[in-house]
């Protein structure tokens, strides 16, 4: 994994420019690059596998042109403001380049934006990069805005996929996105309280890069962790894909420094459980942006665990799955992570592999046969979990015999650690997939929910049927695709992470169809009780669900709490309810 | 452990009202009523060890008088809005009785409360009690206090040691004081998801017996289990004894309804983790009674586990038994509850047994010779720790050898099971102690703080030395006490929980001497890096370190969100920072 230098190896689609899924000869596809497991080398199985999934021809020279260039009007005039900023600041703090401000005017939403910046046009773009280099430089702009009533916008990694970063058409003053990736220092590791004091521009690969050279380890890890930032993981509330073991982000960060025209909202010093009055730091997480400037956090941080191991587990059907993960979860070997993937994405990770030749075939086809002959696994109904234990030698020892222990009761096949490696970090590069399959006119997103066990397949079945039911009712060509898999598990809830797309040739304006369904789906969720969200956060897409979510008062207390700090309202992004 | 019906059991000392210590023939102390196993046999080694520790010499019938009668003032005329209880409410919900206002117009802290109504007078007494019994009985009990202007202070198990429940003498409007413990009903349990929906004046007691009949339990436990209430939880932040296993109280609660002045604040259903923008329900924790009633709560259950263990072990020294604790902390075998006292308390422990005759004294000496002898641990420095285990067979024994093991590597004795369930259950007892210590002359107080591992000894230090300080400077009588134990164990912290006290026999005004050391100790605390509180909160007594704390523009958020819940301070308790 590596960090993305300022603004040189990222575009508009997702992660590295210089990583990218296409078809080549044979219809194989190939992921260029050399960043991932999955890089350089042919997948024969892909495309037919796509084929199959949407019942549709795939023509690999059919792609949708790109049309950048289109999305960038002119710098709102304020000259005062702009003079101001040229005083106060040395000119490499600060960008009006159409670049620079195109790559800060959106997230990664498929819908609402990458669609839009590739093949359509966005409908507001921000006037002005600032490059926020410190807690005073945070505060010295904040003063700017306020004096000069201009609009700030928090810019991190730009992985959003909830309409966050997208820009209110409303906004008539002049948009400063404040690009916080320069404040990517580790200040200081206490490793008796095992605490590090972090700027919050750090992306996740330069912070674990920085910890791990000194011994240490933070472990959170979103599916965005190369990209993506502490002050970002803060502001939409970031699930890690370790959370068992590690945390969320709300268990790990103990003080949050953030910026706001009101002063610093911090503690004077972290604190691991407090009974102090009403807590606000707690508040601070999902903040979304409304509110100011993250800068700097407090973090746990935990010795480099002396062991590492995968495992992978092979369910008959993703019911015993859940009913094995529902056990686990009231047990004390909770693995670092577990994930239980459907048969969808059971099977495409399958397409995926490279075309297999000599004793890797043979050894390939026994096992093959000896799971469908010999223990009777449906194909199209069996389901797959990756397992990632850490700690102690005798920690995951001691894990890893009780998982397995577990699992066999489920009737499931424990598969071996190389399966579990791999399905662990597919994740990183499935997320570039989303991309490839739009410029051949497919279009999806990912959508996730938090929703206590008992809901799990009320919800999968009703987001199954409201899917079918739209995809009818749109005319919409070839089938859908529909998978999910349980990503994280509690005490009384899991998180369930969908994938859904459809074929949109020949369809107009797909990305207002896709934005409709996926809506819908979202109805479907709550109504059959699972929550809003549980990682992505609330944005723009999410924000007609908040009254589902909150009684009134405490929808009227938020917009309090955000007069209080931001009169002006200089951070004027509007996300979740503002 | 039984809970106690309305008012009849209890009055204005700890607890229940049939249970005391007592001195009797021969000074053996003994614990009169049958709720206790330290209940109801002789202790004839309590007063030699009080004098010992004390320097003095206690006379047994040398008690100080109780005056309880003379702190009833007479109620604060409003007749409109008395007309308007009477004619809202039917006559068994509220009460003017003085006993019933003196009961409700104080906490447990030592010095400023039960002191003063014990011995001294109480400057506020609440006007009203109104016995809540629903959640629409809060909303209509609001709108009044609104209409006619009255102020209105939660009151749950009545055992706060903040000052929490102390009553401000400048509040000139009627207060009414609103006993919620007629609200003790488990509304339902969805056993599927492991939630109960608990009404928030059930004692904890009461919800472990309702939940226990159904196979459930909740497990809680803070020291004041049978008398504090899951709204005073909430209020206060509370900390359970078993929370490594069960979690703190907001671990454990997953919606709050609580009702305010500006209408109830609240999920529309509970949820475990979501990304839902800003979440108020993380501030309505520690809330200390300024923002309104806590009328309802669900929680987190468990199926009862199939084993509790205990085990218990001898460290040569409190330092060794801290840095065993801090490995225990990063691994996966930490026990559902672990503490560690210091020589004082472990001594104490000892002094509460009864005379040992025949074999068993015989058995003793045995024991003590190993250990002082054989094993060379010196009587004045070793130091204890108490272990409980729950979950499945093999989590137990899993935990149970690995502790053992760990200890053992730090020079200690596993002495066993039940030395371990003693000194866990002396807990509840111990509480008592206070009030007999009181009658004899000598007062004091517990206190408590978070504090990063590399501080426990730096604290504690500084904490012995201020204190000896000041006996000295208010020239007290005979030796100052002070002792501790580490209570609970995070990854970056602990739970330090001091005692103090002094012997006060011609001393003028010993309360507020008390109260003065006491804010001189926090002073020290705070100096060398613990925060003001674990668990007990902030109250009255600590709102002068907050500052130290917060930053600036964090208090005023916080000012101006009490203002936007609750515009008239309606809930004018005044706690924490209002």
């Amino acid at each position: 994994m590596t960090a993305p230098a300022e603004n040189s190896l990222w575009g508009h689609k997702w992660g590295f420019a210089d990583t990218y899924f296409k078809i080549g000869a044979d219809r194989a596809v190939m992921m260029h690059g050399d960043r991932y497991a999955l890089s350089g080398y042919a997948m024969p199985h892909l495309v037919p596998y796509i084929e199959s999934l949407f019942d549709i021809q795939l023509d690999p020279d059919d792609r949708l042109p790109e049309r950048e260039a289109i999305n960038v009007p002119s710098v709102t005039p304020h000259p005062a403001f702009y003079d101001a900023i040229e005083t106060a600041f040395p000119s490499n703090r600060y960008s009006f380049e159409d670049r620079d401000r195109l790559l800060h005017s959106h997230g990664q939403t498929t819908f609402e934006e990458v669609y839009k910046v590739l093949y359509r046009k966005l409908e507001r773009v921000v006037d002005m990069v600032f490059f926020c280099a410190s807690t005073e430089d945070a505060e010295r702009m904040i003063e700017l805005a306020i004096a000069h009533d201009v609009c700030l916008v928090p810019f991190g990694g730009g992985t959003s996929v909830s309409c966050a970063l997208t820009l209110p058409p409303e906004e008539t003053r002049p948009i400063v996105s404040v690009d916080m990736k320069r404040m990517n220092r580790v200040e200081w590791i206490d490793p008796k309280n095992l605490r590090a004091r972090v700027q919050a521009g750090i992306t996740g690969a330069q912070l674990e890069a920085a910890l791990r050279e000194r011994g240490h380890t933070c472990s959170h890890e979103p599916d965005s962790l190369e990209l993506s930032t502490l002050g970002g993981w803060i502001a939409t509330n970031a699930s890690g894909m370790k959370k068992n073991r590690y945390g969320n982000i709300e268990d790990i960060v103990e003080n949050i420094t953030l910026v706001t025209p009101s002063g610093r909202l911090e503690q004077v010093a972290a604190t691991s459980r407090v009974a102090m009055g009403m807590q606000l730091q707690p508040l601070l997480f999902g903040n979304e942006g409304n509110l100011g400037l993250v800068t700097e956090a407090t973090i746990k941080i935990h010795p480099i665990p002396a062991q590492t191991q995968y495992n992978s587990l092979l369910f008959p059907h993703f019911d015993r799955g859940v009913e094995c993960l529902y056990e686990l979860a009231q047990s004390n070997y909770i693995p670092a992570s577990i994930r239980l993937v459907d048969n969808y994405q059971f099977r495409f990770g399958q397409a995926l592999k490279p075309a297999a030749t000599g004793l890797k075939a043979i050894a390939d086809r026994l096992k093959k046969q000896y799971v469908l002959n010999l223990k009777k696994f449906d194909p199209t109904q069996m389901a797959a979990a990756t397992v990632v234990m850490e700690g102690s030698e005798s920690e995951v020892r001691y894990q890893n015999d009780r998982i397995a222990a577990l699992a066999k009761q489920y009737g499931a096949l424990v598969t071996g650690a190389e399966n579990g490696r791999r399905g662990y970090m597919l994740t990183y590069a499935i997320a570039y997939f989303r991309d490839f399959l739009a410029s051949h006119h497919i279009i999806g997103e990912t959508f996730e929910t938090s929703a206590p066990w008992s809901q799990i397949q009320p919800i999968c079945t009703a987001v199954q049927q409201v899917l079918d039911d739209k995809h009818q009712q749109f005319g919409l060509p070839g089938k859908p695709y529909l998978s999910y898999r349980i990503s994280q598990i509690y005490h009384s809830s899991v998180c369930i992470y969908f994938m859904f797309g459809f074929y949109t040739k020949g369809v107009r304006e797909p990305e207002v169809i896709g934005s409709k369904i996926e809506y819908d789906l979202r109805r479907a969720i709550i109504d059959n009780g699972g929550s809003i969200s549980h990682h992505h956060g609330v944005g723009k897409i999410r924000r007609a669900f908040v009254p589902d979510t909150l009684s009134e008062a405490s929808i009227d207390l938020l917009k309090q709490i955000k007069r209080a700090v931001d009169p002006a309202n200089i951070f004027g992004i509007r996300n979740t309810l503002y």
